[in-house]
């Protein structure tokens, strides 16, 4: 029984970069599942229907469909206990104000700094999805947004600074291993780097540091997807 | 043996406000630890020099002093492990980020709202040690800063959404019991309340509701330390 993640795709379909899909790759990998991903876009809302919803990551596994990536994790460590995302409850617990974080305030500050680029390199009907349901949320256009980025680095770097200071007491969201958290706070910055030219962070910064130790893992995974720079 | 914790204290020496210090109090009620509380200002360094470093607050058990709110919780649940504070050290790990944030973005946009009340009620020579060392922070007058706090108040309320949306999902941020990653963010709520007359929740909100658990809990504690308005 193989499982199956159904993960956004740029217009080039090797290219991932949701920051939500990172966090089940990762959370896959960790329990060192195996699971085969699907290239999905945005408007193919049929294919993900038994979800039960219309966005992505979905797993399949058998019969069970999951979506959600905080759901999927759970799912994970409900159904296939070695190797835990989260050590117990409370952990899970305390967790999820930092996923919930990372959704709410990183990603929109990150989005601000990589719009343009992202945009630029959907399928076009992904470009006409994206434009009217995130000009909607911005409530201006993509480039209207996309302008007011370099404005806005400071205010990123100081939404980013609680991340700074809590990797320099302990290597991993996790403590001395990475889990879950790890993965839903990475998910962000690999959407930075697999959709954007920029660095938004710079050599000597702990979170860049970390960063590294988690494209490393799990035999460089999240590495092996390529930089914008690099496609 | 008897614990002993230094306790910052408005002009009225009851009146106890610090939010690190009712970190610290939560917690040893959480592990039903009695506890003598010593009334403390600013200005007494000498007082609490044994601990090497000059804030409260600062628990002295026997022979031992330990400082630091954080601190001071690992040292309950490593001394005392009965009715602990963390689950495990993963637990513990996905805390310090909340407990971070907490002080690092929470506290000084709640200490906006609260400033000029809080300024009046210290005692004289706290009063001169807190200018000095607040301005500074500010980069203005106390005053200058208390007029902004209107303004402020709609990106308090942004601040905070993480926060209430996490309490949507789980009644504590521990999850279903209270943790200690729910005393390092009650701490906040009750220097407010404790300070200022002002409410900075309206009734409906999940963390009003979430506030009144935790002053309810361990027989009223947080709740007997009189609101600023029946002061």
């Amino acid at each position: 029984m193989s499982l199956k993640l159904y993960d956004l795709a740029a217009a080039n379909p090797a290219i991932r970069f949701s920051p939500h899909c990172w966090r089940a790759r990762l959370a896959l990998a960790h329990k060192g599942l195996d699971v085969e991903t699907l290239p999905w876009r945005f408007v193919e809302k049929e294919r993900i229907a038994p979800s039960g919803q219309g966005l992505v990551p979905a797993l399949v596994d058998g019969d069970t469909w999951v979506a959600d990536s905080g759901k999927i994790a759970d799912y994970l460590d409900q159904t296939y206990p070695d190797r835990p995302l989260f050590e117990g409850p409370q952990a899970r617990a305390h967790a999820r104000f930092l996923e919930i974080w990372v959704s709410r305030v990183l990603h929109p500050a990150i989005l601000r700094q990589i719009v343009g680029e992202l945009f630029s390199f959907l399928d076009e009907g992904d470009q006409t999805y994206f434009r009217e349901t995130r000009e909607k949320r911005f409530g201006m256009s993509i480039e209207a947004f996309s302008e007011g980025a370099e404005a806005a680095l400071p205010a990123l770097q100081a939404t980013m600074d609680p991340l700074r200071v809590t990797l320099e007491s302990q290597p991993y969201f996790g403590g001395e291993q990475p889990s879950y958290a790890d993965y839903a706070v990475f998910g962000g910055f690999q959407w930075a780097r697999v959709a954007s030219s920029k660095d938004l962070l710079e050599s000597g910064d702990p979170i860049a540091q970390w960063r590294d130790r988690i494209l490393d893992a799990f035999d460089g995974l999240a590495r092996s997807m390529p930089a914008r720079a690099e496609q």
